[in-house]
């Protein structure tokens, strides 16, 4: 079953001057610390939070499904009221995205490992010994200026041995296989079409192969290209189209706004600093009825395992909180995209806590934000997707369904 | 998405004598008084209502899902456990519905202005200075003896300028345009055709409109007739064949008997008047085995944005329980069918509070009944779809599914 409903969302939403903020600390949910029994948002002293929990409505949200770890793109399109399934993104879609690429609706983009093969064509090395972040990028340099008929090519260092090549033209399609044979010993595959709509791309995929092999011969041990993961951008409403919305993305990561610029926000300029962020929604708060903030700190240290970094990036958030609830939006919404326990160093399946403040959210009892309290809120346990329909709802921007 | 199952419960339903009542006060659920803090429902004295939730269950539910404010007809298909979007009632359908026309499978229906047009056919006035009701009856009564080969017609007034009309015949299609241009200083439209199979209707439609100019010449200010939401009702199992229940009906506005008779339910004669809903509810208890009963008095006091009457509706209904559970019925649940806070003066999005009391309903620790309690019972926070099937397994009426 999908589980966004954007078809009656379309029909039923309204433009209007109210405004939402959607605050989303990256990877937010935790595990409590075997010490002290509690998360990282239960350790981290968020008197500002609490505050806002306290008048607002809480609960806890899946951003695919229960037991479902998200990655970042479907954490994200969940919360931006997008089924993360119907609209799942293909991985070479998300890593150039992730280097800040404008995907064209038709651009097929793959991910590309440079590689080793031996003298009878044998995959050695399927990271070419992890090749500098330089030497990547002259690489991609050379093979930039292959030249196929029909087809405009990009071909782009990600780092160490990794890259990412756009297939930019007419009637090519996605359905195509890797080349990259995920072993070592055998030799790269031909990439071979699914369907016959995808015959064309998979001879350009390979012939772009088989030319940058030419042009690679003598850069050993980066002496060939693995390429996997050919997709296309999915079709997506954009949230103008579907909630009538003007929205504005604050982030500094290249892969959320590739993301966000995606689903049709502007994108405004900021660096990763939380305070420079929150003067950046100051500043542009006139201008845009929707803004996404994204603080990124708190994945990157539930991923490096650092409970204590967690905790004190979520403190600054809370520090911040001032300067958003003065600007006195009709609806602040603050979640994160999935869970990030530092316990696990790695994204979770566990609900992410969410707070909702309008003064119409008809408020629960909870008196702290936290996992544990947000058990008992109001909002219950539910889909992230249907965040945004409430958001909403609480901006009074959504007519009545149905007389 | 589709928040029922109704395949699976018709292949588990099973016919028994236990008795289900669904107790519905419309627009039941509500927001805190600013001055108190406290909900309707949570301001009205209830000891019999509180004394049910303590013995039952408890839980919120969303009509059509979190975010969306239903209107009356999706919140009470929910209730009756239909996916309201599915079943998507058209307005013209909801129109004849509320004026207790029985429409038919094939019939298409359309509501109506009368409308005013210069000499040039612009229109100057959608509402025709809004014409008496009686007027409107004299007019209906005309436009009602218009002849159009193959077709019968119905033509009825509803209030004022508001009329409706069905086209009864072989072959009919909803899939057209309004002729209503929902504008002034132009002209009312020409019907279009949607596609191919509608374009016979879309001739007919036209053919009255022009017979109907002619009549009412005349009869300026209403020298024209708008119409739109032609639709046909949808295609719907009744509950006798999903539930294998022999269901009634205790309502007394026509939209909900309207409604009530489109899933199938027995209309049984009752006034507004609450006392006599449950007196009704005790002389046919022996001849149903479902009984859905309508209180209408807490949605339009929520409408009129009138807390105390509302809350006061609430104590009526809580005086007039033991009427009901004298009775001992297998199974009571009493909710609403969407909120309609007073703050808002509007039907809202916010989630419905529900108990269900059978002796089997595993209680929870709800001690009594108001929308903060409900956010702690076990029911938790579902789609209202769902409670019927709640309402059939507590009265043991679903056998097991799977081996």
């Amino acid at each position: 079953m999908t589980i966004d409903n954007l078809d009656l969302i379309k029909q039923i939403s309204i433009a209007s001057p109210t405004k939402i903020v959607l605050l989303v600390m990256d990877g937010l949910g935790g595990l409590p610390h075997p010490e002290t029994g509690k998360t990282e948002l239960e350790t981290a002293n968020t008197p500002n939070l609490d505050s806002l929990a306290m008048k607002g409505i809480c609960g806890l949200s899946d951003p695919v499904g229960p037991g479902i770890t998200a990655g970042s793109t479907p954490g994200h399109l969940a919360l931006f009221g997008y089924d993360p399934v119907k609209y799942e993104m293909g991985r070479g879609v998300v890593e150039v995205m992730g280097i800040d690429f404008k995907v064209e609706p038709k651009d097929i983009a793959a991910r590309g490992n440079f590689g080793t093969v031996d003298k009878n064509g044998l995959v050695t090395d399927r990271r070419a010994g992890r090749i500098s972040t330089e030497k990547c990028t002259e690489l991609c340099h050379l093979l930039e200026g292959i030249e196929i008929e029909g087809v405009r090519l990009f071909v782009m260092p990600v780092r160490e041995h990794r890259f990412a090549v756009v297939f930019r033209g007419e009637g090519l399609a996605p359905e195509v296989s890797d080349s990259d044979p995920q072993q070592l010993g055998v030799a790269p595959k031909t990439v071979k079409a699914h369907r016959a709509t995808a015959r064309r791309t998979a001879k350009i995929a390979n012939e772009f192969i088989a030319k940058a092999r030419k042009i690679l011969a003598g850069h050993h041990p980066a002496n060939t290209v693995l390429l996997r993961g050919f997709s296309r951008r999915p079709d997506i409403p954009t949230m103008g189209e579907v909630y009538k919305l003007k929205p504005a993305a604050i982030a500094s990561y290249p892969m959320y706004r590739g993301l966000a610029r995606l689903v049709g926000m502007e994108l405004l300029e900021t660096s990763a600093d939380i305070k420079e962020e929150f003067a950046v929604l100051k500043k542009n708060y006139a201008a845009y009825d929707f803004f996404f903030l994204h603080v990124k700190g708190a994945d990157s240290a539930g991923e490096d395992g650092d409970f204590d970094a967690k905790a004190k990036i979520i403190e600054e958030v809370d520090k911040a909180l001032p300067a958003l609830t003065a600007l006195e939006p009709d609806v602040i919404v603050v979640t994160g995209d999935h869970s990030t326990p530092a316990l696990l160093k790695a994204h979770s399946w566990h609900p992410v806590p969410v707070l909702l403040y309008s003064r119409y959210c008809r408020t629960d009892r909870v008196e702290n934000f936290s996992e544990q309290a947000c058990i008992m809120g109001g909002l219950g346990r539910l889909p992230a997707t249907q965040l945004m329909p409430l958001a909403m709802a609480n901006a009074l921007k959504l007519s009545k369904f149905g007389a």
